[in-house]
C-alpha cells in the first residue's frame, strides 16, 4: 500500500505548506529595506508569539545555539549556577554551564518526573547566579512549574533561563509576569518550519548582566545582535528563507480569520493540549503507561513500551508499515520510551491516524487484538473536548506552564515561602 | 483546534509533493530539445501507465476534453452511437454525442446501478458505430464490466470508447487484449496531479475511423497531436508544469524501489481497493447504505445519508469541523448521498483519518455514538488484507474491469453469446 510520510516527532514537526511556500520564494538580499522590513516584522511577531515585552533576537542556529548564548552571554567563569535537570536537554546545560567554566550545582530528579520547589528553593543559594531549567524537558514528555521557579529567582536575584523550545506554543507563560530572564525557542517546534533558526527574549536585568560578564563569545554575542536588530539587520548573514517562512508561521498562528487558521496562540496551545490528551487517553486505554503521568507536557507524549518489549520495534514498525516517524528514547532511555509529539502543525485528523497506525503495530508485536481500543477514547475526549468555550480558553490562559490553575501554583509558593 | 485542508474527493485528489515540486520548478519554454525529451518520455510513461501499445495523446483540457475528442474524431453527422449510461457521466456522453449531431441511442440504468450485459448485447445493433461508456462512473460509485462491453464491441465492428478517467490506476484493464478503442483519462485523479491535462489511447481501429470522419473539430484533433507528438511536441501550447508533474508523479507511481514508492501500477490499484475496501467496512458498520452495493468501484465511496438527513448536512459538518472535503451527491443525487474518494493518493493513516472524522460527524447529527464503530472493522480489513503476497497482487491482475476474476466475465459472456 501506498505510505506517505509523516512526522510526529517533537522537532522537527510538520511543515505549514504557506511557511513552505514562502521559504521556495525567499530569493532576497539580506542588506537591503525588504528584508529589512521581513525582519523587523518577523521580530515583532516572535513578541506576540512569546507574549512578552522585551527584545527578542533571532538566531542562525540550532536551539542549542541559543542556550550556548544564554550561557556565554550571561555568566563568567567561576559563577556559581543552579541547573534543574530532569532529562536529556538538563544535561545539556550543565555540559554547557561547565563548557563556560561555570561551578556547577544541579538539582537532579529522575527521568519522568519534575522538581520539588522546596528542593529548588533550597539549593537556590545567595550566590546563584543565574538558574537554567527546561519549560518542558522533551526527552521524557514531563513539564515543570516555571512560574514558582520564577518567583524564587526573583526573591534571590539570580536570573532564570528557560529552555521553552518545546514549550512555546504549547505551555502557557507569563514571561514579564513571571520575571523569566531568558526563554528559549526553536524554529522546527510549535512554530512548523525546518530546523535552522533559534530565538530568545531577553529581559532588562539579563542585558544588564551582560554588561559585566566575561565569558567568551562573538557569534552569539547577544548585545551586538540587539544593536544590529535595531536597524531591522542581524550581525551576520541571517537565515533568510528560514526568516520568510517563520513570517508566513506567524501569520497563521496570529490570525484570527480567513479560512483554517490557527486563531492565535492560545488556540494552538489548546490545539497541543487536547491532541495531547486524546493520545496519552488512547495510549493508556491500550495498556500502555506514560512515562511522565504526574506531570504530563503538552509538547511531546512519552510512552514506555510493554515489558520485555524494545521501543526501537515499536518505531521501526511504525515507520516500515506506514512511513510515519515517532521518535525513540534518547540517552539512557533507548529502547525503553517513544515519543508522539503535539507541537505545531497536527490536527484531530492527524491524532486520530497516528493512533490507528499504532494499534495495528501494537496488535501485531503483542500478538493482541488491540484495533478500536485507543481510538474509541481518543475520540471520546474530543467530542467532550470540543465544546470549550472561549471563555474557558481564557480561563486557561490562567494557567501555569506545569498545566496547573495559576492560583494553584501561587497556593504552593506561599507555603514553600512561609 | 487546527484544521488542514484535506481532499477526499474524486477529483481533484491529495498532491504528490515530488510532482508539486516538480511543477514550481518547470521554468521551461515548450519548443525547445528540453521540453521534447520531457514530453517524449511521459507519453511512453503514460503508456505504460495504461497497460497500452497503442498511441497516447495528451490534451491541455479537463476529461471532457478529451471526451469531447473522441466524439468529434470517430463520428460523423447522423452517425448512430449506443451510450450506455448509468449516471451524470453517462449522460454527458449523450449531451456530448446529441453536440455532434450523431442518433445517440441510450441504454439507461438507475444511478447506482451497472448494466445487464444481454440488453448492451441487445441494443448493440450493427449499425451502432461507437459504443461510449464509463469504467466507473464517478456520480454514483458504480463499475462496469469493460471486458464483456469489449467483446461485443469486437464482434459486432463498433468502436469502444471507455472514460475511465476515474478508472485508470483503480481498475485493471487489458486494454490491447480486449480492444478499448479509446481509454480517457485525467491528470486530477489517481495520477496526483492538479487539473489540467487530459489524456487518451487510441487503437488502430480508431485511427483508421478518423480518415472518414466528418465531425467538425480543431483544438481536439487527434490526428494533428499524434503528428506533433512523433517530433515530441504538442499541436498547439502544451500545459508544460502539469506535464512535468506528471512525470514525477509517474516515477513515483512506476519506481518499485528506493523509498516509499507506489510500486507499480498494480500496487496503485490494490491500495485503492483496500482503502475503498475499508471504508465501506466502516460505513456499513455505522449503519449506513452503500448507493452501489452489488458493483462497487474502487476508485470512490458513494453513501446514501440516513433516512430524512441531507448529505449536504455530511459534507458541510465534516468541512467546518475538520477541514475535509467530501463530495455531495451530483445532479439528481445531491443532497442524497455522499462521497469518498480512494483514487491516487490515499493511504491507510488518510483512511483511518477519514472515518475518524466521519464518526464524530455522523454522531453528531444522528445524536448517537458511532465512535469506534467503523474505525475498528476498518482497521481489521487493513489486517486482514496485509497479508496480501506479490502472488495474490498478480492474480488480482486477472480481474475484469468489473472486480470480478476475469475467468467469470468471460463465463458470463460465453453464455450470452451462446
Amino acid at each position: 500500500m501506498l505510505k506517505k510520510v509523516r512526522l510526529f516527532t517533537p522537532g522537527p514537526t510538520p511543515l505549514l505548506p504557506s511557511a513552505q511556500l514562502a521559504m521556495a520564494a525567499a530569493d532576497i538580499h539580506h542588506r537591503t529595506p525588504e528584508f529589512r522590513a521581513i525582519y523587523q516584522r518577523v521580530l515583532s511577531q516572535l513578541k506576540e508569539f512569546i507574549g512578552t515585552k522585551n527584545d527578542v533576537i533571532l538566531l542562525a542556529s540550532s536551539g542549542t545555539g541559543a542556550m550556548e548564548a544564554a550561557v556565554s552571554n550571561l555568566t563568567s567563569p567561576g559563577d556559581r549556577v543552579l541547573v534543574l535537570s530532569a532529562g536529556k536537554f538538563g544535561e545539556r546545560w550543565v555540559s554547557l554551564a561547565k563548557a563556560f567554566g561555570c561551578e556547577v550545582d544541579v538539582v537532579s530528579v529522575p527521568y519522568g518526573q519534575t522538581f520539588s520547589i522546596e528542593e529548588v528553593r533550597a539549593r537556590n543559594t545567595p550566590d546563584v547566579r543565574v538558574i537554567f531549567v527546561q519549560s518542558t524537558e522533551t526527552s521524557t514528555g514531563a513539564r515543570h512549574c516555571i512560574e514558582n521557579i520564577a518567583a524564587l529567582s526573583r526573591d534571590s536575584g539570580a536570573l532564570l533561563v528557560v529552555d521553552a523550545i518545546t514549550g512555546l506554543g504549547t505551555t502557557h507563560f507569563d514571561v514579564d509576569g513571571w520575571g523569566i530572564d531568558v526563554i528559549i525557542g526553536g524554529s522546527q517546534k510549535a512554530v512548523m518550519i525546518p530546523p535552522g533558526l533559534a530565538y530568545c527574549a531577553v529581559s532588562d536585568r539579563a542585558w544588564q548582566r551582560m554588561e559585566t560578564s566575561r565569558s567568551p563569545r562573538y557569534y552569539f554575542d547577544l548585545r551586538k545582535e540587539r544593536k544590529s536588530a535595531a536597524k531591522g539587520e542581524s550581525a551576520y548573514t541571517p537565515a533568510v528563507a528560514l526568516i520568510a517562512a517563520l513570517g508566513a508561521a506567524l501569520d497563521y498562528i496570529a490570525a484570527t480569520s480567513g479560512g483554517n487558521i490557527a486563531q492565535g496562540r492560545d488556540a494552538l496551545i489548546h490545539n497541543a493540549e487536547v491532541t495531547a490528551e486524546m493520545t496519552r487517553a488512547a495510549l493508556t486505554a491500550m495498556g500502555l503507561k506514560l512515562f511522565a503521568p504526574t506531570a504530563p507536557a503538552s509538547a511531546v507524549t512519552a510512552v514506555l513500551a510493554p515489558d520485555g518489549m524494545d521501543s526501537g520495534a515499536i518505531v521501526k514498525g511504525f515507520k516500515e508499515q506506514f512511513a510515519g516517524v515517532l521518535s525513540n528514547g534518547q540517552g539512557e532511555m533507548k529502547g525503553q520510551i517513544f515519543r508522539v509529539a503535539h507541537l505545531g502543525f497536527f490536527d484531530y485528523l492527524d491524532t486520530i491516524a497516528m493512533i490507528g497506525g499504532l494499534e495495528q503495530v501494537l496488535s501485531q508485536l503483542r500478538g493482541r487484538d488491540l484495533l478500536g481500543v485507543g481510538l474509541k477514547v481518543a475520540q471520546q475526549v474530543y467530542a467532550r473536548r470540543r465544546g470549550t468555550s472561549l471563555a474557558q480558553l481564557l480561563e486557561a490562559d490562567q494557567r501555569c506552564s506545569c498545566g496547573r490553575p495559576a492560583a494553584d501554583c501561587a497556593a504552593t509558593m506561599a507555603t514553600v515561602s512561609a
